[in-house]
């Protein structure tokens, strides 16, 4: 774990030499893990966290009226406790009420996790290295799958289209296979601090359509409300326009 | 001008040692500087563009069956001789019949050009430094939307809203002068080599509008006959999705 001040990028989190977050972009990482689920699927109550040391996608989870439970479950200690310290912008939502926060392997939090207990899922991990390694997997995902409720939204950090195109290709391959292709979506996001700046996420459901399916009062009401910096309604579908170049990648002509 | 081969990226051209084109990305840029404006205006005949001196930008332009003529000012002819031997890939637009090269100042030639001459013009610039900085100036881009025909489109490099702040919110006030607000554009687009990975184009037209307007027909024929790597249908809309952020530097809430 390394955090260090930079002139261009603000304070910067690192994690094995890998930038994890920089203060100056990170919400476009965080804004967009969350608020695109939270307001697809009709009444998200409990949200279920894999990873995210750093506190963001809590925070932004927490954002939303109708969450009432955050389940964090995050392996390093170390990276939360330097967060604490260090990264407060981002930590704050780890000491929001909602938020149940669990040192230990989310790999066996999600194995042993009730059956149909979360209402969304979020895979906020660090690239297949090390702990994270047995995050990109099939068993995974299908226990992801299984844990979820009814109308649920898998969302996962599925890496980037430029620069990690094995990975990107058969994470998506097994989110087909679990989930069934028509509900398994690829969203862009543009992270300037996450070389080469084009990252993907994955938007997994048990049917709902991510637009189509968009509370749209809600999404008005909670635009209003907050000051975003990335989301808003446009980049909520702008974001799965795929360029022609990943389409390729996902078998898609 | 430097020309090298790299592992990751491709062959790769610098001017002053800033990257202008990797083999590997160009095409990001080069379709989204043309394939927008030319399905967007009704009947593309005669284009102009400013600088593009690796014939990226000519080679998509003469992919349009209704483009008769595309007039391209370069000021350094080195640069089209470097790309004419080293980077054939988008040299070859220069080639084309359709295109009639001439090595000139580009502020000279649009200073000249008859009033309405032309249906599409693309500034295709360097960053603002050298002989570019005149290119990013309010008397140069109303020189050019004087010499743009009725329903004529302005296509604009304006730089990164990430790193290029100053820059880029300047040149908006003077399409918005220029143009009027309603008829000025923004899209974001995203090539790797371009650090920090996001960049933007300006869209400034005269009354049309890149969405509402586009030629359903034409855009379909085309995208069946051309195997583009980046511009699709759903691309198009979504470029012009701008996030949270870039809303906030434009002066849109």
């Amino acid at each position: 774990v390394k955090i260090f001040d930079t002139t261009t990028w603000g304070r910067v989190l690192t994690l094995d030499d890998y930038v994890m977050l920089s203060t100056r972009d990170e919400y476009v990482y965080h804004e967009m893990m969350t608020h695109p689920a939270c307001l697809t699927h009709p009444n998200p109550k409990r949200a279920l966290v894999i990873g995210g040391g750093d506190g963001g996608t809590v925070r932004e989870l927490a954002k939303h009226p109708s969450i009432e439970e955050i389940v964090m479950v995050e392996i390093d200690g170390m990276v939360v406790d330097s967060c604490r310290e260090f990264i407060p912008e981002t930590a704050c939502g780890m000491d929001h009420a909602k938020c149940n926060l669990i040192i230990g392997d989310g790999i066996d939090y999600i194995e042993k996790a009730e059956a149909g207990s979360f209402d969304i899922i979020c895979i906020d991990s660090t690239d297949p290295l090390g702990p994270s390694k047995g995050l990109f997997t099939e068993p995974f995902y299908r226990k992801a799958y299984e844990v979820l409720r009814e109308q649920g939204i898998l969302m996962v950090q599925s890496e980037s289209p430029r620069t990690k195109v094995h990975i990107f290709q058969e994470v998506y391959t097994f989110f087909d296979k679990i989930f069934g292709a028509p509900n398994v979506h690829c969203m862009m996001i543009h992270v300037p601090t996450y070389m080469p700046g084009t990252w993907s996420l994955a938007f997994c459901t048990k049917g709902l359509h991510p637009i189509r399916d968009v509370d749209r009062e809600r999404q008005e009401l909670f635009l209003a409300n907050e000051d975003l910096n990335y989301y808003n309604k446009a980049i909520h579908e702008g974001a799965f326009a795929l360029p022609g170049y990943v389409r390729k990648l996902l078998g898609k002509s």
